[in-house]
């Protein structure tokens, strides 16, 4: 059987035996993956790309002209393992005339876990203390009434109400209030690109445990808000939305909370805001410039910071789910079997 | 004004001016309040108390015979600042009828949040993570598909089950339930003093949109739980209850969480299974012997075991809730108010 008869799927990582054992059993695929545990050397994937039929990429991983060219008219699709397409160049793949896949939906549960585990961490200053009991300090550190306590999430009868804020209320945002209702948050205010008195109602009825949910203006977020949750996209649109004019209209008492993307946020805004105590405290699983965060960022050194280094998604149950998504677009694109999330921006 | 007419309450710690401010300013009473904001000094309480008709006290401050004897027939009441007791010489206060009072209920959901953070914690790496992000290790660690990855709390569909399995199942326990339920999580076994089936029917009213809830063997619910959560409380009837035995019995994939108390838990059984992975890793808020738990701690050292400083009920408005509640029961012990909650085990 030659192998040159099927068409061919360059994957830039090997997905783990478990997405590329049934992969590369399949009988109508050649599968071609970079052997090494490593992020692929750009010469080797230009080298193999030639004449492939399929593309699997990772995040970051740019897809340009360079390597479109490199691929040739063989390539009907490019699959992503990541809700995030930035590394495409969408106006040159679509040209082309190629298909896209990416992997939405699968990773919301993991990102609102995420969510919340950073409201907590920021909030009961989990990230200072662990550090803490780490370094061997705790024995040094005797109870006191108020030691290293934060502004509690639940909410009890001498502290009824809550008012979270959201910038951006999709998916993601709204699996994130499913959990927070638990703890008995009572009010939600909320800023998306278009507000209107009927998503409002909507809203109210898909949670009908709230006290309020309304869109408001950035500004009243920012004043309104005991929690304020960033999940929005990066881009042009939100760069530096939340920036010292923001961050100054904040409650002292409140905390803030980025899962989204970390072109959202100023960051040196941020660490001058917590050290002058404009709001509590931060938890971050998404800063600019990541992964080139080092021990002298601002915020790192920021004891009421606590980062996370962008583990939104990252779960095993989330990651095979992704992986096999991305498998599954990639054959989808050859019409091996349907296209599980086709992008189409 | 004569302070000798009216009865005196010793306090071993400052409750912060919000709660003192009013206690103070109360006619009814004089209160004589260590004025440092340390660990009372044994010699100064047991020379302040004498003729005290009241002492106010915070976790770990021994009320014993010597104690009592210095006070003499004058006390009528002692209240503490925690739920827990262990502190008190019940017999010896009970038989010499002084009144004893304490803070149950009002921690409840302070604990709960924590015991979801440390769920989240434990299964998301974060307290490995966090550091390695304050030790300048993030641009270092470049993305590949499962690193950092842990098993996910909430249920997707690939992955539509989590079983999670409670020692003890009293009233955090229900609150720390509310919560996980937000997360999709399916079923619950619990272990606790006496198992009925009355009790499991009692509690599939009480959350109906589980697919099971059941009192069940230690055993059976090291096997089948993907998180254990331990709310026992401490004394020798749990003491070391979680152990080889245990451990060796749970999933490898699954993690453990302790915001009971520290002596349930076998120190060197647990560093010993995560060391082999007999589980996958474990959050703590309570250990053995703490505060005295250093760098060299077998479990400190341990990278799949996150420990945070007891910060159970460590929230502004808990601690607030706790100490306006002890000086009720300080004042209600006196006859001046009612008394919040009566200690009478």
């Amino acid at each position: 059987m030659s192998s040159s008869s099927k068409p061919r799927v360059v994957v830039t990582r090997s997905l783990g035996p478990q997405v590329m054992g049934p992969f590369e059993a399949r009988g109508d695929v050649e599968v071609d993956c970079w052997p090494e545990d490593t992020v692929v050397d750009r010469a080797w994937l230009l080298e193999h790309v030639k004449g492939a039929a399929g593309l699997l990429v990772a995040f970051g991983e740019k897809v340009n002209t360079e390597l479109l060219d490199a691929a040739g008219p063989s390539l009907k699709v490019v699959s992503t393992m990541s809700v995030g397409y930035d590394h495409f160049d969408v106006p040159e793949i679509k040209k082309r005339g190629i298909k896209m896949g990416y992997t939405p939906g699968v990773l919301t549960n993991a990102v609102a876990d995420l969510t919340i585990l950073l409201i907590l961490m920021a909030s009961r200053n989990a990230g200072y203390t662990s550090a803490l009991v780490q370094r061997g300090d705790w024995p040094s550190s005797p109870w006191s009434p108020y030691a290293f306590c934060g502004p509690q999430l639940s909410t009890i009868p001498s502290s009824p109400k809550r008012t979270i804020g959201f910038l951006g209320f999709g998916r993601i945002a709204q699996a994130t209030l499913t959990r927070l209702i638990a703890f008995g948050v009572t009010d939600v205010v909320y800023t998306t690109r278009s507000l209107s008195a009927d998503k409002d109602a909507e809203y109210a009825k898909q949670f009908p445990t709230l006290n309020s949910i309304k869109g408001v203006s950035l500004e009243d977020m920012a004043k309104q808000s005991d929690i304020v949750v960033l999940l929005a996209p990066g881009g042009d649109a939100t760069y530096h939305m939340i920036g010292e004019a923001f961050l100054r209209q904040m409650k002292p008492t409140a905390i803030l909370v980025n899962a989204g993307r970390g072109t959202v946020v100023d960051s040196d805004a941020l660490a001058k805001a917590l050290k002058e105590g404009w709001l509590c405290s931060a938890g971050l699983d998404v800063v600019e410039g990541e992964p080139n965060v080092g021990k002298d960022h601002p915020l790192v050194k920021e004891a009421k910071c606590v980062i996370l280094p962008h583990l939104g998604s990252a779960t095993i149950e989330t990651r095979l789910g992704m992986a096999n998504l991305a498998v599954q677009n990639v054959l989808g694109g050859l019409g091996l079997c349907e296209m599980g999330e086709v992008l189409d921006p």
